[in-house]
């Protein structure tokens, strides 16, 4: 089966997508076809939205789900003549919410997804231009100043995993990569033992890193089964030897494993 | 007055922060000290939650906000009896959608929030590493491969959108910073001239420019406001005498700076 569903919104249409994922993900078995359309801020806008929605409940033959987040009363009052089925997720929480704090809401347009905080950029800024700069272990004077640095094997998700704690939280994370020397000696380098309280490792099953390896380098020794397993086996060896927290992350996504990085290390996020 | 909220989740919380951010920022004057308190997902976890909801509503004396994202029966039916005031954001759309789409859902632990996915995880990661490979010019090889190459002069913003274009969307995103050169010719560089259509252009105020490049080198002509106006002047210059479409980034957060290029460029989200 197959539906259409669609976030409308007058921002970016994140809140919508990120609410909407979560909601169908719960729904197995139904294709849908999901469609974003930000900046909804005006009629003409409206009725452009309108008229696609429309035109897909005719294809599916069937009412498209449609997850809005506009606060614009004119352009809410457009969208609701649709075929479509709404999801006005704003105007089921905002009443509750002023009776809970006693307080108004501005119901600005695009107030609800205008998160434009000079402080709040630069930090996160900050942070990515210091992820990129200690990405893997290509400087390590600066390890003071990190909150965090990942350690683990080539390709097990250092890099993505420091940028997502830098755009989403604000989080200054470098990474290091175990090399062939350390995995040898099953010893941590130098500069890492100086900052071992910040150290956070990363694990992942060899069979998924050898899939992820051949990706890139395909019959490579480095993409071979054997060569992870060892890697792998190395790493794990070094993180328990020394106490540094590791999770695995085969099966989780990059937000998952960035949470659960914060949660167990106990890192103050700095975007709130 | 300040009042405390939690974002409470078997997953991440990612959700349930996302919400709960946009409906928060609907209210001024508030001043909301923001918990997210993730992998809520048994008894031990939720009644330890519980506490520190009540312990903030005593110290606040009143109600924490709740946003939740639970979905096991037992997890919810303890944080119900907290004194928290709860914003249930599954349990309020889940029926609904059951009778929209005819369906059940399927309400299994973390399942809500399960975004894993290999397919999607490699296209992310190819993502962040064509980025990263495709930074500031240093390759321009491979742009017949990029869905966009984002140009601007240095510290318009270009690598951090570059990065969340890749994360949140999996669109291969490269970038090009003009340099004085270019800007003292107003013409493009030949890498650049054979890519036209994939063009887009960030401009920002100079006074901001300024600010963000006096936080990298304080005193310095680089930081200065003529040169920073100047620089300005000569990009826009460059993307007018080009057709090259672009965005003024000075007020835009880097969410709303990538969805609005996607959405003016027509660029294909990769994720769905």
């Amino acid at each position: 089966m197959k539906r259409t569903v669609f976030f409308i919104s007058d921002g970016t249409g994140i809140t919508a997508e990120t609410l909407g994922h979560s909601l169908l993900a719960q729904f197995d078995g139904i294709d849908f076809e999901q469609i974003t359309i930000p900046y909804v801020n005006n009629d003409t806008r409206a009725l452009d939205a309108v008229s696609r929605i429309n035109k897909a409940a005719t294809a599916d033959n069937a009412p498209p789900i449609v997850f809005d987040t506009i606060v614009n009363e004119d352009v809410r009052r457009i969208l609701a003549k649709s075929n479509g089925f709404m999801i006005d997720i704003f105007s089921s929480f905002l009443k509750p919410l002023e009776t809970a704090l006693g307080a108004s809401s501005s119901y600005s347009v695009g107030k609800s997804h205008s998160i434009v905080n000079n402080q709040s950029y630069d930090l996160r800024i900050d942070s990515v231009h210091f992820a990129l700069d200690n990405d893997d272990g290509a400087r390590t004077r600066h390890y003071d100043l990190a909150d965090v640095i990942l350690v683990g094997v080539s390709r097990s998700g250092k890099t993505p995993t420091c940028l997502y704690l830098a755009l989403q939280f604000g989080v200054k994370a470098a990474n290091y990569p175990l090399t062939d020397d350390d995995l040898d000696d099953l010893d941590l380098p130098r500069a890492l033992k100086d900052h071992r309280s910040k150290l956070f490792g990363l694990s992942i099953e060899p069979e998924r890193l050898a899939a992820i390896r051949t990706e890139r380098k395909p019959n490579s020794k480095y993409a071979s089964i054997q060569q992870c397993e060892s890697e792998v086996r190395g790493a794990e060896a070094i993180f328990n030897r020394y106490g540094i927290p590791f999770i695995n992350s085969t099966h989780a996504s990059i937000e998952e494993i960035s949470t659960m990085i914060i949660e167990a290390a106990g890192i103050k996020r700095r975007l709130a």
